[in-house]
């Protein structure tokens, strides 16, 4: 069975990207034959006017998935833009999509319902879908893993391959099925949504100084003042950061410590810091010995074995198509 | 100063084909350094739920566009889907095209005033002048021949080349420039616009008989029942065809003796079929003697040609980018 999933190029990973994705990643490509892919062209959705710079980000991102364990001799990490059938595949399915569907994408609705994206409604915005949809099927993909708010995305690929199948009269994609995987959501250490912007996200290369820094500064309960206050910790930022990188006993007796009164924040950060610290050092130690020569190895023979797929995918569609 | 211009392989070639574009390409490429080029994608964007073999049709065009007088050593012949980078540029423009542009380009405004093409409202369908920007610019093209009612897409192209300029802060394409051409109208020989379905075109293979037996049948001033009565040349359809590939002299004549009720419509149709004749009898001739192989070997060396201007600009348009 395969996997396909990608990750936009547009910055350092953090400890959101890690829980988040990464490691559902790591379990997926013990039991499936997975393809990761820098989603470098996606990128130019919607920061198609920031400049950053996405060679040097995609590099550098495949680096970080490596040192975080995701292993490049289980799976093919390639880049988006060096495979070039993305590009056919989606300017054909283009041809058959009705724009209504593109216009009716819940995600699409919400965004220009937002200033932020109403100023980006571009083609590329409008049809990001069906550059989606060729990066699954060009690969045979089996399943995908998403969250539940991009289910929409996977059955609008699934009815593009459906309507290609039908005018065409063939069957030569994979209809893809959704994984669905619960993703936990690590909230910025200020409350908000993690952002470079906030500066209240920790990379998976920093330093146990830098770590300590960020959680020293992290929000807590509000109500508590002195250590002998009885805490909350359902409303505290630590607490959710003990909870997806702390043991299940050091949870349970943080918490009851906290609401006892008698653990003090700075101690309840530190350990938290502590157990950051040690997700964090593997990685870390890791991205610093990779070498750029090597990542680039790692990707030109993903590319490789991508482009070969894939070009044997676009032999089958033009045949059919011309 | 180079030129690029394109033609759907939706089908054999009529005389509406020949004397609405061909005639202006053969006088192009004596001034210019031409691209020519079988727009198949294009074809997609309205012809996706037909049966065409649009990988025959294409060869058919280019024999037919030689035979007609294209020069393959003056001109570059090539298959727009065998360039990868009319994908890859189209997807690229997408992104920063936005959809209002497209909306109000004045073919798209009115088509979805038709139930004809509503139904045919697709992505591809709506950002089809994106695929067209690139592939003027894709080549540096300095002029484009076009009519007055394809004026909007240019200025579209234009403004899509400004914005990545101004995007990206470079000046790597060249701003097309339209040439506008006169495109003579011919109409079919029953009136209506030529077409297949009609039945009422000439094509450019078409024996002496064949070309007899249609002009035959075209339609004549309906009030003109004897040779006697005076013709009104204004309303003939074979009058178009003399204006179209009769002498001025003859034109002058037919028309004079049509009015003063001295020529009968048979003779004035006669006339007419060899005249056209005179203008099929080279291009049929000189089509049947054209070897599929031949053919062949001239696209694959005008496609290396055009594939090789095409990569050095994506080169260019990648460092941008990337």
């Amino acid at each position: 069975m395969r996997v396909v999933s990608g990750m936009r190029p547009t910055g350092k990973l953090h400890l959101g990207h890690f829980i988040g994705v990464l490691k559902n990643w790591k379990e997926l490509q013990e039991k499936y034959d997975c393809f990761f892919f820098v989603a470098d062209w996606h990128a130019l959705t919607t920061k198609f006017d920031e400049k950053i710079d996405l060679r040097q980000n995609s590099v550098e991102l495949v680096k970080e998935w490596i040192a975080s364990g995701i292993d490049p001799e289980k799976t093919t990490l390639f880049i988006q833009s060096e495979i070039k059938e993305h590009a056919e595949l989606y300017l054909i399915f283009n041809m058959i999509t009705p724009v209504s569907w593109l216009e009716r994408n819940p995600t699409y609705k919400d965004a220009m319902q937002q200033e932020e994206y109403k100023k980006k409604n571009n083609a590329g915005f409008l049809t990001y879908p069906v550059l989606q949809t060729a990066d699954i099927v060009l690969y045979d993909a089996d399943l995908v893993p998403i969250g539940e708010d991009q289910k929409p995305h996977l059955e609008l690929a699934r009815d593009i391959v459906n309507r290609f199948h039908y005018l065409y009269k063939t069957e030569i994609f994979k209809e893809p099925q959704e994984m669905l995987t619960e993703v936990p959501r690590l909230p910025g250490l200020d409350g908000r949504k993690m952002s470079k912007s906030f500066n209240n996200a920790i990379y998976l290369d920093e330093t146990p100084e830098e770590i300590w820094a960020k959680v020293r500064m992290a929000k807590t309960d509000p109500a508590r003042i002195k250590k002998t206050d009885p805490g909350h910790p359902e409303v505290c930022i630590v607490f959710e950061y003990h909870k997806a990188f702390s043991s299940p006993d050091e949870v349970a007796e943080i918490e009851s410590a906290c609401r006892a009164g008698t653990i003090g924040c700075v101690e309840c950060k530190k350990r938290c810091a502590t157990n950051i610290e040690k997700v964090v050092a593997p990685i870390r130690e890791k991205k610093a010995q990779l070498k750029n020569d090597e990542i680039l190895d790692i990707i030109n023979n993903s590319n490789k074995k991508a482009r070969e797929l894939a070009k044997e995918k676009m032999n089958q569609v033009n045949r059919v198509i011309f």
